[in-house]
C-alpha cells in the first residue's frame, strides 16, 4: 500500500499513521489525535513523528491546519497537479510537447464522457451550461479571455455524469494546461471566439443527442490550442 | 506554482529549491546538489532544508537514493495513486462506489484512446497485443488470472498512442483499480473468460478499424466487474 521509497523508519512511522486512521474509520476532514497521542500510540519518537505528517500532508492525506490541529486531507490531485505542472517548467524547450499530451488527455477525457453526457443532457437545454456558454461567447466578443466559465464548463459537464472522481481529473487537467500554456503566448481573438463557439456546439449536440457531432465538437475545440502550438490539425477525429 | 498549504519557512524553502533546479536546467535522474550547497545557496537552515526535501520526495519531485545521494525525482503518477488508493482503504463500506468510480474513468479513458488506437492498428495484426490476449485466453481457461497480462494489454495501447503521459495516467489508474478490486472478492471462472474474450474483441476490432465496435468491446470488458459490484448493467453504451 505505501510506496514510499524511503527504507526505515520513516516509511515505518507513515504506514504507522495509516494504520492508526484505518483501525478508527477517520474520514476526510476529521481531526487527528494530538502529537502526544500519536507519539504514545505508535511508539516513534517526536521527530520521526513530525517527518511522516510532512510526507503525509505532501501528499494531501494529512492536512495540518496551523492554529487548530492535523486533520485527514482530501486525498485530493493536487499532489498530481503540482508535480505535472512542475515536471512541465522544468522542461521549458519542450513546453509544447508537454502541452500536446495535456491537450491529448484532455480530449480523451472529454471523448470518453461523451456517450454519458449526450445521454443524460440529450432533449432538454441545460441553463447552467447555457449561461456558461453565452458568457464565453460574450466575452470572446470584447476580446477578452474567459477561464472562469471555460473551467466551471468541464467541471459543470463532469458533475452532470455524477462521478466525482472523473469530474477532479477533468479539472486536474484544466489546472495543468492553464499553468503550463501562458508560456506560450496569449490567445488571439479569433482564438477565443473559435474556442468558445466550439464550446457552444458541443452544448448544442449533446442536447440534440447527436453523439458524432458532440465528439466533432470537441476535437475542434481544441483546434485553436493546437493551431498555436503548431500542430498540423486537429488531434485525428473519428469521421 | 506551489500549492503548499503550509506558510512560512518550508513554503519558501521548497520554492528555493525548485527555483534552483529550474535556473541549474536540471532534469529527472539529475543528481541535485550537496546538502552543503543547497544551505548556502538558498540560505536556509539543513532542517528546514532537510523538511523540503521531504515534502519535494513526497511529491516524487526529488528522490533520495541512500548512500549515494539526492537526484531530481521522476514526477510520476506516484503520489496520485498512493493518495487515491489510500482514499479507497479508508472508506471500504464505500469500496463499490470508488471501484465504480474508477471503472468509469478507466472506460473514458480507454473510449477516449478509442479513435487514434482504431487509427494506428487497423489493417495489420500487432503481434504483442495478440501475444498478450492469447495469454489471457490460455489462463482463463486454466481457470487463472491475466493481471500481469491484463496491465501490459492496456499500457501497449496506449503506448501505441505514443503519449506517454497518457500512458501514466491508464497505468495509474489500472494500479488503483487492482490494489482496490481484490477486497470485493475474487473474479469467477465465467469473469475471466468474458474479461478475457472481450480484450480479444478489442483488438480485433481495432485491427479491423471498426471503431464502434471497438467501443463496444470497450464497454463489454469492464462488464464482469460492473457485474461484481452489483450495477445493474454495462455503463451506457454509445449506441
Amino acid at each position: 500500500m505505501d510506496h514510499d521509497p524511503l527504507p526505515g523508519g520513516r516509511w515505518r512511522t507513515t504506514t504507522a499513521i495509516k494504520e492508526l486512521m484505518l483501525a478508527r474509520g477517520l474520514k476526510p476532514g476529521d481531526p487527528m489525535p494530538t502529537e502526544s497521542e500519536l507519539v504514545e500510540t505508535t511508539g516513534v519518537s517526536r521527530s520521526k513523528l513530525r517527518e511522516a505528517v510532512r510526507t503525509l500532508t505532501a501528499l494531501d492525506i494529512l492536512e495540518v491546519r496551523h492554529g487548530t490541529g492535523t486533520f485527514v486531507g482530501q486525498m485530493s490531485m493536487r499532489p498530481l497537479v503540482e508535480g505535472m505542472v512542475f515536471r512541465g517548467v522544468l522542461a521549458p524547450g519542450d513546453d509544447a510537447t508537454m502541452l500536446t499530451q495535456v491537450v491529448e488527455v484532455r480530449t480523451g477525457l472529454d471523448l470518453g464522457l461523451a456517450p454519458r453526457i449526450v445521454e443524460r443532457l440529450a432533449g432538454r437545454d441545460d441553463t447552467e451550461l447555457r449561461a456558461c456558454v453565452q458568457a464565453m461567447v460574450d466575452a470572446a466578443g470584447r476580446g477578452e479571455s474567459f477561464t472562469t466559465e471555460d473551467r466551471t464548463f468541464h467541471l459543470t459537464l463532469a458533475e452532470r455524469l455524477g462521478n466525482d472522481l472523473y469530474g477532479e481529473i477533468v479539472a486536474a487537467f484544466w489546472d495543468i494546461h492553464m499553468t503550463v500554456a501562458p508560456r506560450l503566448g496569449l490567445a488571439g481573438a479569433r482564438d477565443l471566439t473559435d474556442t468558445a463557439l466550439a464550446h457552444e456546439r458541443m452544448l448544442d449536440a449533446a442536447i440534440a443527442g447527436d453523439i458524432d457531432a458532440y465528439r466533432a465538437a470537441v476535437v475542434d475545440h481544441y483546434t485553436p490550442i493546437l493551431r498555436m502550438l503548431g500542430q498540423p490539425g486537429p488531434a485525428p477525429r473519428d469521421a
